[in-house]
Formats: C-alpha cells, sequence, structure tokens
C-alpha cells in the first residue's frame, strides 16, 4: 500500500469555512501523540525511515495506540511512502520493547487533528505544537501505477480549498519541529 | 515483572492424570506458533536475548499476537527473565514492521499447549513438534526478593506431579529446535 500525502502551511479557519461550503463530511477530531525513535544500527535521518509510535485520543472514545515504520519515500513529486502501521495493545510496554532493542526516543510531537472527507480524499487540518497550522490531503493507492492520478487529484482539492499546491512542504512535522528548536523560533 | 519458570521433560499422559488426580483447574488448550527474530545489530543468541512474535489459537476464540522481548536471565536458578509483552492487532504487519527495521526471522516453534492452575502456579503441558513432551510451571513475582520462595514453590509442584525438578531444562524451545535440527534427529 502507498499514502499519497500532500501538505501545505494554512490558516486552518479560512480553510474550515471552505470545507463547510464544499459540504465534506466532518470525520471527528483527536488529539495525536507521536513519539519518534532512533535506531541503534542505522540513521534515520539518512536513510529517510521513520519509527513511530502513535497514541490517539478521539472524542468520546479510548486511547488508541499504533506502531508504524514509514520507508524512504519512493518519488519525488509528493510525500508518498511504504508505511507498515498495527495497533498495539499498551503504548509503555511497546516503548519498552523498543528500548530494549537499543531504539531511544527521539522526539515527541503533539497535535490537534481535525478530519475531513472530500472527494475521496482524507482532508486534515493540523495545529502542531511548537510548529504551526497545516492542512494534509492524503488518500492510499494498492500500487505504484495509480500514484500519478491520485497525486493530481490531491493537487485539485488543495486547490478547491484557496490553497496552492507549490507551498508544498515535504518535511515532516517532526522534521519541522527539529528544525524549530534548532533555531529557537 | 520477573517470571520464574521451570521445565521438565515429561510423559504428558501420565501428568495429566496427576492433576487430574490433585483437582487442578484446567484452563483450556491453545496451539501456539512463535517466530523468533535475529536482530541486525546483536547477536540475541549471545546476549541471551530474545524477540518473537506469538500468535496464539484458543479454543473457541479468535486468533491473538503479541510481541514480546525477553531480556538475559536474571539468575543461574531458573528461566527467570525480564520480559516486555504486548498484543498487537496484526501479526503479518508486525512481521514487516521489524523486517524492515532488520530483524530476520530466524525459527518458528509450534506447539500444542494445555494449561490448569495449581497451588497458585500455571501448570502447561507442552507438546512441541519436532521437540518432544514437556511440562512448564511458573508463576510472576513483582520483585528480586520474591524469587527464591517462588522457585522452591514450583520444585514442589513438579514433585507432587510425579516429575524431578533435577530433570529441569534450562534451553528454550527454540534452542531445543535448533539443537534437533543441528543433530538432524
Amino acid at each position: 500500500m502507498y499514502e499519497v500525502e500532500v501538505k501545505v502551511p494554512a490558516d486552518l479557519e479560512a480553510v474550515r469555512d471552505r470545507l463547510e461550503a464544499l459540504e465534506a463530511t466532518p470525520r471527528g477530531a483527536v488529539v495525536q501523540v507521536d513519539t519518534y525513535y532512533d535506531a541503534p544500527h542505522r540513521e534515520f535521518a539518512e536513510t529517510d525511515e521513520a519509527l513511530r509510535i502513535r497514541s490517539e485520543r478521539p472524542e468520546d472514545a479510548p486511547d488508541e495506540t499504533r506502531v508504524t515504520y514509514k520507508g524512504p519515500l519512493v518519488d519525488d513529486e509528493s510525500k508518498t511512502r511504504e508505511e507498515a502501521e498495527t495497533s498495539v495493545a499498551d503504548r509503555e510496554t511497546m516503548d519498552a520493547i523498543l528500548a530494549n532493542l537499543g531504539f531511544e526516543p527521539a522526539a515527541t510531537v503533539r497535535k490537534d487533528r481535525e478530519r475531513f472527507t472530500l472527494e475521496g480524499y482524507t482532508v486534515t487540518l493540523d495545529s502542531v505544537d511548537d510548529v504551526g497550522e497545516y492542512v494534509e490531503v492524503e488518500t492510499d493507492v494498492d500500487g505504484e501505477a495509480e500514484l500519478e492520478a491520485a497525486r493530481e487529484g490531491a493537487y485539485d482539492v488543495l486547490e478547491r480549498l484557496g490553497l496552492d499546491p507549490d507551498d508544498q512542504l515535504r518535511t515532516s512535522y517532526l522534521g519541522l519541529l527539529l528544525e524549530s528548536e534548532a533555531t529557537g523560533s
């Protein structure tokens, strides 16, 4: 499975109004807390991989935790990666397993997310602690042959929301957080 | 948490009769399929650690999968290790995450297990494919101070089942399987 994802900085208030005008389907809000790990045997910053434990607190539902591996970007056009993700019962135990194997927590990203569905895409409004406000438009496809069409569709959705695909950022929230910490901004 | 576990080879039919005579509480039977992984950055055989994905098929219940880290033995007297284990939703995805991180499947152990409770201990009758029949007596304790008494209690249980604590094996089923494959027996 491939994830096609395009992200741009945005004024979330304005995007929320456009989503309402376009009658996008609200999918609820969550708080996400993501811890990213360093590997003992590879430099993930160089191999362009990531290992993450994510806890998500939906409105009116218990916390969910998932562990995720993200592989390197597969093209230059969008944030498309191979991804493997499964739910785990207990965040602290999964952290202990990784720590015992030599994987150390590198950084934690916390954000409020609101999700909508529009024209088959998931549109996510993110307010990221210490980083800023962003909109992500994404979808999943089964094979590489479908990537190009999915990406074009994501650009169309951005434009309908009053956003410019040329503003696309390929830096992850983790990367943006580390940059912001490095510059002290 | 520490796991105190004593394992001896046994004739399961005879032990089953003793358990019945002692009115041990049957806890059901499961099929367990365990895959053990090699690490990319450590020789687990040397560090005496293990990383495992276990799928368990209880009678009349859906499969359960757990990922487990086992640390080195903490004493010379029994198979006592520090352990971290949590459920995961999908075995294949967890395997894909580990494979992407460089952890390769080393061996798979399949066994039929019947569990009983006797005097606060879990007594497990194991029939292990290509390895043989064994009985394990185990319990969990919170701290090292309780290990000695828990171990003595496990020996008492073995004796009541007609088994000899001196027959204790510290080799894991994985180790026994690898030995059996190495000797071609």
